[in-house]
């Protein structure tokens, strides 16, 4: 009988691994088309991606699948599996049954739906014009609302999407959360733009070659830690970093010749995603456990990164030196004077460009308007005006135009529902992390003085990123910080970081 | 009865594009593990090339195949098809009979041989001691020459391997036209190393950067019309030209800093390669068809435009003060010495370093050895000597070590017998269409000296690229010049070149 089961184990992971090879062909045509791919050959490729992900879903979703689960998954073998089978096979299960409630037919439709709604938003934003998106919209918004049914509800229908997400966190949780951070961070806002003691910006604008920032970009990379033996840094306009195999995480940034740190902190931002990946544990490696275990724990990662480490004042004490060997320009502006205005916080209209402290409102204006459109509180037709609302009442600021509102994100016009919240849940792990961190670790300022980044990477990768997709998300936070998510060290990280450089 | 043949032709094209799609998906891998993949990713990547490429062979050999070839092949439904089933059909039967012929268990052991006859190789190439390697290239003749007999022999059982590469193409005939190479350009190269009227060539070697060398290179091939919407240039070890897909045909290319050559010649012969590709019909995309029909047509466009057009004197009166701009260090070298030195002829001995008048004896040695090796002649333990002897007596240069000599090449430790040929049949080809070329299109060295090289490409797709592999080599050849393969025309070229230069 033993013998029998682990036969059927080995099989079974043979044929993840020819499902984990598929999805490493599809990455590598993925990462390619937006590094460079010659333009003429983007709809072949797209078919191919489109072939070969039709052939990881059937893999997903066959017979020989579901025998796998039901063998493995009788209590009396259980004991004999391996952790790694034990693992991918509740990985497999997920998303089997999430595939498979859906009806064939039905999920054809959405797919359908889901890239000419991706053309239309475009289409939309680039007119500005909202009218044009809102059918589809609505679409988007029934189908997922029909799923949710399919796939079940525990409590809010809203739930049921954060679960695609973030495993475990719910309304309820968030709820309470982000009015805690909103009430806080909304006041702050408000007294920094009354502030006298702004900081001076001009000299971040003077051109800096992107052959010069892609150097020094290199340079910060190797420091804190990133293995280039296992990944690259390429080019590219929307910046992702992404897993092909255990030994290669990539990574690709953006270069703006007169704002430098779109490409600093960007890449700094993806090298966080990057390092969690490229430190989890080989033995989940061929497994779909090679991966990060959400949005959100990997957010924290990358935020760490971005802004705990490269926006702290250690950083540049460390580094405005070698800056000013790229960035010669910078040669006659202080330290301080640099520090204070690479964290200027201004309200803005755009997530992707809004600063550290005032981008947990974006996400918590597009929550709350989310969770309200899933539970019936408010219709699709209702979104610009509420939006201009919130925008108005959390960050003082009301957009003109729909391109700059309401349409300015694609994940809606994806079918990507319960996404966004991820952004801010990862803010605050991170500032729950660091905290911990510092109790274990001495000194974490001077660590980042000293470019001693291993102690910190070593820190990160023993708690977090050798489990991979093992633990769960709010069950790493516990282990790591003895409590549930806490939105105090984030509050407390910000209010004391601006209001020392406002001078409030 | 009718609307079923089409209802087959459909699902046989469908399945021959899904197999394509894997070929893309493992080409992207290819390219992207000689372009810059990161080191510790490429065991797994390579698994999963593997796990693809076995995909495509089961389904060349499916049953499903087998169904198709068989229904669509009868005589009575042939007139029903469209010309793309048509061609494609015979490429897949061709395909499914060498696969199916070789008993599987042989094939996996050859396999197996194949990957670990390169490992010794490279070993024993570093440690330039052929004993090492012997009894793995017997092992490898030995398989090929089981092989030969599945398949069946027409004649000597080396034509079995030259239609692997070069269909039509046979020993008669290659022993007729190389002697006759042979007998013309020994004498030639004799001559020359006697003259007195060698070039200067210090001038070459200047240090000139890599990154101006790439902004050259990225220039010529704008001129010569290589599309780079449908294409891009990268760095490699060992430069190649690679098809996705019918809109994205890449070339990659080496630079040497001390030797510019290396990269703008190279350039310019995978940019050959590339035109014939990208000028390929969109009518045989997504099949097999969608390919250059031969080795040795390949080969004759990536030499037409190496050799004929950029060693060419007309070329460089046009573009050396271009050159100039990115090497100021050439201001003061005549257009004349340039040209003088970048044509230096010398005998050498290693091949892929060879001037284009001493690179056919480079081969014509090869074929020489293959030939004698599969019908029995010698064995492989006397290939050194023999090598050694051929050297001597063709080029006047022996080797002294087996790594200089014998041991260049990988091509037989990959197993490929037959492939050599093609090079030398390709220039031929290209020496044959630049005579039937000139004498349809008025003044060829004007059409260069005025970079009018659009009317050559056009030529070029007209008479060759755009057919792709729906006609064989032979008889592309036939119907562009009206006769058979004839050695006369590049004979004159190199003569008539060479004995200007060396003032003969």
């Amino acid at each position: 009988m033993k013998k029998n089961i682990q036969a059927v184990e080995k099989q079974f992971l043979q044929y993840v691994k020819k499902m984990m090879a598929y999805k490493e062909a599809i990455s590598l045509m993925y990462w390619d088309l937006r590094t460079g791919a010659p333009r003429k050959g983007v709809d072949q490729r797209s078919e191919v991606i489109g072939m070969l992900s039709q052939d990881v879903f059937h893999m997903s979703t066959s017979e020989q699948m579901a025998a796998y689960i039901a063998e493995l998954s009788a209590k009396s073998v259980q004991e004999q599996l391996s952790p790694v089978t034990r693992y991918t096979l509740v990985e497999c299960q997920k998303e089997y049954e999430r595939n498979k409630k859906i009806p064939a037919d039905e999920y054809k439709q959405y797919v359908i739906l889901q890239s000419k709604a991706e053309s239309v938003w475009e289409e939309a934003k680039a007119k500005s014009d909202f009218s044009l998106f809102e059918p589809y919209l609505k679409q988007l918004v029934d189908f997922t609302k029909r799923f949710i049914t399919y796939w079940g509800t525990n409590g809010h229908p809203y739930n049921t999407l954060l679960d695609l997400y973030e495993p475990g966190v719910t309304v309820d949780l968030l709820d309470d959360v982000f009015s805690k951070l909103r009430n806080r961070i909304v006041p702050l806002v408000q007294q920094i733009s009354e502030s006298r003691h702004k900081p001076e910006t001009s000299f971040l604008f003077q051109p800096f070659p992107k052959e010069k920032q892609r150097a020094f970009s290199l340079a910060l990379l190797k420091e804190l830690g990133y293995d280039f033996d296992a990944g690259r840094l390429d080019e590219t306009t929307h910046p992702f970093a992404i897993t092909l195999n255990e030994g290669d995480v990539r990574i690709t940034t953006k270069y703006d010749e007169n704002d430098f740190r779109t490409a600093i902190f960007g890449t700094i931002h993806e090298c966080g995603h990057a390092l969690y990946e490229q430190n989890i544990s080989k033995e989940w490696a061929g497994t779909p456990l090679y991966d990060g275990t959400s949005m959100g724990i990997h957010e924290s990662q990358s935020l760490f990164y971005e802004n705990f480490i490269a926006r702290h004042y250690s950083f540049w004490k460390r580094y405005y030196s070698l800056l000013q060997q790229y960035a010669p320009h910078f040669v006659d502006v202080s330290l301080d004077d640099f520090y204070r205005a690479i964290n200027e916080s201004k309200p803005s209209l755009i997530r992707i460009e809004a600063d550290e402290l005032t981008y947990p409102l974006h996400i918590i204006i597009r929550y709350e308007m989310e969770k309200a459109l899933f539970d019936g509180a408010i219709e699709v037709r209702d979104l610009p005006h509420i939006w201009n609302e919130k925008y108005e009442a959390y960050l003082g600021v009301r957009p003109e135009r729909d391109a700059e509102g309401i349409l300015q994100d694609v994940h809606w016009a994806g079918g990507s529902f319960g996404y966004f919240p991820s952004y801010a849940l990862g803010y605050m792990y991170a500032a729950q992390f660091k905290y911990a961190m510092e109790k274990q670790l001495l000194d974490f300022d001077k660590l980042i003085e000293n470019g001693e980044f291993v102690h910190i990477r070593e820190w990160l990768t023993k708690h977090i990123h050798q489990y991979g997709k093992t633990k769960k998300p709010l069950d790493i936070l516990h282990e790591v910080t003895g409590e549930g998510l806490n939105p105090t060290y984030l509050i407390r990280y910000l209010e004391e970081k601006y209001k020392h450089i406002y001078r409030l």
